[in-house]
């Protein structure tokens, strides 16, 4: 099932992505955020192109990411050891924006960089979660763009300012509830040209791996996202470039760049 | 003024530190968050000793703190140069804990360490603000906890999972919205021994400079809150201690490790 969230009729309502009749895509709408109130139905229906998509989530605690995550980003990062543990940061739940929505480059960075990956949204509480236990835990899961002003990112050494600005956590376009990571894979386009492309397998650290790890460190809440690493293939994005980030089975994140 | 948030009759509310007419102190009950409802005073007042106090806030967003902001600390981890420009990191809001509440050393590491440090609270919504401007977007002071597990600060090279476990961030005990901060000075005790004691004019880069370069970065929110950096004299806790952090003018954040 895919949830999205939009806005509609001056408020922000979420819904079920569906097909009408006539082959339209239409979103079935739901009483309340089904994260907390379920998959409750208001018997309403919107179409698609009627509803601005948002971000499917904005985490009222944190966004927790993971570097290093695919061997072969970690040697086009210049190499080294992949960690054998996973390596957390944070960003900000202020660098959230939505499908659509604009990148901005910030006067403080001369390379700002995409980072397509795979995004996880937990679902409830989550403290000192076991692997075996980590599917309860995930509501469902989305994609993400882990923007990186790549210059900064170096020269600070800790990546919160470099990976925290505002615009540089684009999330959407919907969460898939039932999603099939064995079989799915990334891939990100600047402007039409392929440039990341891996199966998800190709993760060190496994999703409930990460969530064991994470969840022994931070109480994870309802509506925090963990974002899983990207792969090989990062470049920088200019003004006016578009960047797609697809995992197939969730969809397509597409934002410009200014 | 001094506010403090406190658990009163089953539910939470703000109030005013006052003295009563025999010298007790008592909190003037506001009626909601000063932060957004402003100074609304109940009518009520309660006596501190009847009103378990609460971390004074719990920011929506984030917490952003400054890494290397005294020269002397600087020194004791290894020397090198002071950043000419402030080091972002950023903690969870859910590592905040309040006065009193305990500070668990988590199992995955062997040495937990306190940081005094002066804490900004951020009263309204600012991007880009100017230095000149910066008094303007503080609601106030408080007094933080940096608790730092250095083992794994050092191994993971991100502080992220190092300073943001579940009670790294005691914040408290009260908001003091009209703080001399010039004429301030910070204390670290432990077990009632000092170890850390500094002029919060030792500070490298200002709290103008800090909210300016922060707000350059990312939208800050009301109620997120700003550690400024720690002074000299950092040392490792053990389970049963007690740690106190003083800011004159502000008063004492006090817990106990377990």
């Amino acid at each position: 099932m895919k949830i999205a969230r939009f806005s509609h009729k001056g408020a922000i309502n979420f819904g079920i992505v569906d097909q009408s009749d006539t082959g339209a895509t239409e979103l079935v709408v739901l009483n309340g955020d089904p994260m907390f109130a379920g998959f409750d139905t208001t018997g309403e229906r919107v179409p698609l192109a009627d509803a601005p998509i948002l971000a499917p989530v904005i985490p009222r605690s944190k966004v927790v990411a993971v570097g290093k995550n695919y061997r072969d980003h970690v040697a086009e990062m210049g190499g080294g050891e992949a960690p054998s543990e996973p390596l957390l940061f944070l960003k900000p739940n202020t660098s959230v924006i939505g499908p659509g929505d604009r990148i901005v480059r910030p006067p403080q960075s001369s390379r700002v960089d995409f980072e397509g990956e795979l995004a996880v949204v937990i679902g409830s509480v989550a403290k000192n979660v076991a692997e075996a236990d980590a599917a309860g835990v995930i509501f469902g899961y989305t994609i993400a763009n882990d923007v990186t002003a790549r210059d900064l990112q170096r020269s600070d050494g800790q990546w919160a300012r470099a990976k925290g600005f505002d615009t540089f956590c684009p999330l959407g376009p919907v969460i898939e509830t039932e999603f099939d990571l064995a079989a799915s894979n990334l891939e990100t386009r600047l402007n039409g040209v392929l440039k990341q492309s891996a199966p998800l397998t190709d993760m060190i650290h496994s999703v409930p791996a990460i969530v064991a790890y994470a969840s022994a460190v931070f109480t994870l809440l309802p509506g925090d996202v963990i974002l899983t690493g990207t792969p090989a293939g990062i470049e920088q994005m200019e003004s006016g470039d578009t960047v797609e980030v697809e995992v197939s089975g969730i969809g397509v994140l597409r934002n410009t760049v200014v």
